[in-house]
């Protein structure tokens, strides 16, 4: 078990726990990278949302939402931006899934929005290229 | 009925579908800030993530999670980004409970990553303040 996320999940490893249930674990990310960053992680070891089961991933967003209600509920904060990652394309970095949860304060100064540089195609094309039918 | 998500979900104003359920409607971001942007949303009127009953929920991932395979599985994509923005102080616009698919390719040039500017706060302090008991 080389994977960094199920050794804090089995407490191999410490890690702030936020919160915890059969299913599913929310830790701090210690990144420092901005004010209460945490990660939700299904303790099964799937890759990201793309090989994840439904009933790990329902367990999974079950918990994003209590402790996103949580931070708007008992610790002062109004929101939450909730990020992810699936796949090294797309910049994931450890090859666990895993939610992250930025809680967020009115004029709290945090950009949570990522500096797109704009479409180099047209909506309808890519839309062609992407409808399922 | 002023909610725009709502007037596409049903048909009132047109979007591009890329995926509809009974539950779920995914369609194109008509920005342009990044190829591919879709939104996935619920059909039943919830704000966001705070107010949303776990069975809505659930159907709103699992749809995330087909249209992210279908990305892979079918239109040369590698990968996928998920954006959540809840409440007007993480970055909500539309008041209308909405995650972002970004469809990512390698090499494809798109950082996803909000550029945060660091923690103000040391991260045993947040977690003494965010911890679940």
């Amino acid at each position: 078990m080389d994977c960094v996320f199920c050794k804090i999940a089995k407490g191999v490893i410490p890690g702030f726990k936020v919160y915890e249930d059969e299913h599913t674990l929310v830790f701090m990310d210690i990144a420092k990278d901005v004010d209460g960053h945490m990660l939700a992680i299904p303790k099964k070891h799937v890759k990201n949302i793309l090989d994840c089961d439904d009933e790990t991933l329902h367990h999974l967003m079950t918990a994003v939402k209590k402790v996103s209600n949580h931070c708007v509920d008992a610790c002062g904060y109004d929101g939450v931006n909730l990020l992810n990652a699936s796949d090294e394309s797309a910049g994931q970095s450890v090859p666990h899934f895993h939610i992250h949860i930025i809680p967020r304060k009115k004029g709290d100064g945090i950009d949570a929005w990522p500096a797109f540089n704009g479409a180099k195609h047209e909506t309808e094309e890519l839309f062609q290229k992407l409808r399922m039918e």
